[in-house]
């Protein structure tokens, strides 16, 4: 029996549309955004989508319109009762209470600030402006409304069974992958993949497929409605925009050199415990520790996020011993180009040495390499990020030059300040 | 939104019941029942369930109560009025009107037989007897029933996402083959599945795909009720039951040797085209082919159901040669034994020298191979077979000895009236 309810309403959506949450956004966002709310809420921020992929044509694949109407369809969204609920009421790393009342009430306040969009040549230039906190939230929607976009485009004029045989190849991909992570002793791992994810409801998939497969070595999931909905932890720390943009925001080079390690001060007046891990690469991890206070390194750990992993996690090592810190007490994240075979090597190499947990990301939630004609799911690069803050260019520069993002100038000012030496060029796959 | 009186519905079921229809049954058992029904209506028969692969534990894996549910169901079953519209007034093989009104009324008021159950060791016996019509169209509900009830209980203990990825896997190994299948030129294939595949709806499945993968090289099912539903040809013609009930009523070795001519020519009373199909084995197909009278030379063609199948169907080409028919006008069906690999060689050997057809069982709607641990969904070979007529036993011989049936001593007899010589023994897969 057909509910005549159910299909009559269904029908009525003008679209299908991809973002349905405030919530459907990584958790770290609004850790992050409570902390700017607190420490920087009125910094004018401009957030702009990157394609360094730049061989997806991206205004080729999507609709203008269609891709309007996402956008629209996320600025009508707001907080929801039940979502406020959870947020205010819910336990995050053992922790009550973790978002602020005075935050709490803005969020349940907020609309997504206006988009400016444009198409340039096979690409979009898609632009946000406006007080950071605001602004910075619609990092993960707009990237998750290009994915899922491009996805849709790509598996337009298939026939029905061609789909249903795509997801089976899909999921049966995921579980040989939940199938070998299941044999590593010892193994946590989170999901990340929110904002390079081939469809929400993939996502939310992949998640109950790692809840059943994988039981207590699968931690959690970045993604705060999937993890309210499943009943699972919501995982996640800090990013780059936060270094990006005090470092803007810095009126001398004295005071960029201090502005990454003025973040972590801020930080750590808001948290403690596991959220008080160190993301060094910003404007390269050499320096980074070299130049850092003593008291970072009673932080609980570190997320390597770009470069080569290993090698990141070895000087993180290096670098606590050298301050009377017990390796094995501190926690190392690895959360950049994962699959199955890097967690393993990796778990491999650092599992007793650290606490070692990973962040699977774009290959956990994306893999569908190979599994269309011409690869046209094939994952890609595309990034959100902030690129001025009052007016002024931000950097970053990782511990991949292929991964620099701002002006020549400032990156090589940035290099100079930073003392970033030689670095080794990786190729960005996801 | 739940339906709620769907949800509600679902759940006054006592069971989930398999066979839900008397035409969820092939095709060739309603043409062989009509005409049984016009030639040998009183005829006493016994049908008994022989599991050829006798590894298998049925009695261990299949609970006595649950399969006595399954059967008693299967009696409760009358054709409905919309299946009867369908046989009666659907074109099959480009005829209207293929089931006469006397048959479909007596098809009309049949309700099935009783059954005999008994399990002996970890086997089960089970037995119907009664007059010929009716209890030969337990053959195919039974089967079903045994096979899809081995299906449940090893998926019994499995998690959803276990199953859900079971699946996926299934569907993506189907659709490999179809993928395959695809780039033959002029391939032509039918579903001959029903009787062991892995349940209902996994068939209804693999028809749907066929439909969609292959186009025009998808020339029907031998299932009457997917056929009706999905509105494709119901495909079938004769089995071995007919030549194995006359035979056994033969009074003398003459009327022996004849038996099997006298099958077909009844069966040219009512049949025409593509329906005069020969079906040479049960007793030898060299035999049956040197003694054949010359009008049989005639006939539209032949299936090759046992033995070496590229053998069959040079002999078949070469008995056509002498008998001054040019084979290239004949069709030749493949339905023994068949995956991918041997319907791609037999079309490449024969396409062209004779019209080619593939009728694809087991390994079509049952080939979860290697998709459990300990490969506990591997195929088996269950028959459902005439074991008397009027008290006597029957025999079948085919082209491989070990698919001979019958008690020793008549097997001995029938090899000699039919003068079957050395024959080749193969293994049965399925």
């Amino acid at each position: 029996m057909t509910d005549l309810a159910t299909r009559v309403y269904n029908h009525k959506w003008k679209i299908d549309p991809i973002v349905r949450s405030l919530i459907d956004t990584d958790f770290y966002k609004l850790l992050m955004a409570q902390s700017v709310f607190l420490n920087k809420p009125d910094t004018r921020v401009t957030f702009s989508l990157i394609n360094r992929s730049s061989h997806i044509p991206l205004a080729k694949l999507i609709d203008e319109g269609e891709l309007r109407a996402q956008l629209d369809h996320i600025r009508s969204l707001s907080l929801s009762r039940g979502e406020s609920t959870w947020l205010r009421g819910n336990t995050f790393y053992g922790k009550r209470a973790m978002f602020r009342s005075d935050f709490m009430e803005w969020f349940e306040n907020l609309r997504l600030p206006p988009y400016h969009l444009e198409r340039i040549g096979d690409q979009y230039e898609l632009t946000f402006e406006g007080d950071w906190p605001s602004v910075m939230l619609w990092e993960i929607p707009a990237l998750a409304v290009l994915m899922e976009l491009r996805t849709r485009a790509v598996l337009h004029d298939m026939g029905k069974f061609e789909l249903q045989v795509l997801y089976a190849r899909a999921m049966t991909k995921l579980w040989e992958k939940v199938e070998q992570l299941r044999d590593i002793d010892g193994l946590l791992l989170a999901d990340f993949g929110t904002r390079r994810r081939h469809s929400f409801l993939w996502q939310d998939w992949c998640v109950q497929a790692m809840m059943e497969g994988l039981g207590d070595k699968f931690v959690g999931t970045s993604n705060c409605l999937i993890a309210m909905r499943r009943e699972v932890e919501a995982i996640g720390t800090n990013a780059h925009e936060l270094p990006m943009v005090y470092s803007a925001l810095a009126n001398s080079d004295a005071e960029l050199a201090d502005a990454p390690y003025q973040v972590l001060r801020d930080w750590q007046e808001e948290h403690d415990g596991n959220l008080l891990i160190i993301l060094p690469d910003t404007y390269g991890t050499d320096g980074f520790l070299s130049n850092a206070p003593d008291w970072l390194s009673e932080w609980t750990g570190i997320r390597i996020d770009s470069g080569d992993p290993a090698t990141g996690a070895e000087k993180a090592i290096q670098w606590w011993n050298e301050h009377g810190q017990d390796p094995r007490n501190k926690r190392i994240i690895f959360s950049d180009g994962l699959d199955v075979d890097k967690i393993r090597e990796l778990h491999q190499q650092f599992h007793g040495r650290a606490r070692i947990s990973f962040g699977w990301g774009t290959l956990l939630t994306n893999d569908f390499r190979n599994l269309v004609p011409n690869d046209a799911l094939t994952p890609f690069s595309l990034v959100c990020k902030a690129i001025s803050a009052d007016g002024r260019p931000t950097v970053k520069l990782s511990d991949n030059p292929n991964k620099a993002l701002g002006p020549d100038a400032e990156i090589d000012r940035y290099r100079r300040v930073f003392n970033v030496g030689q670095q080794e060029a990786m190729e960005i796959i996801v």
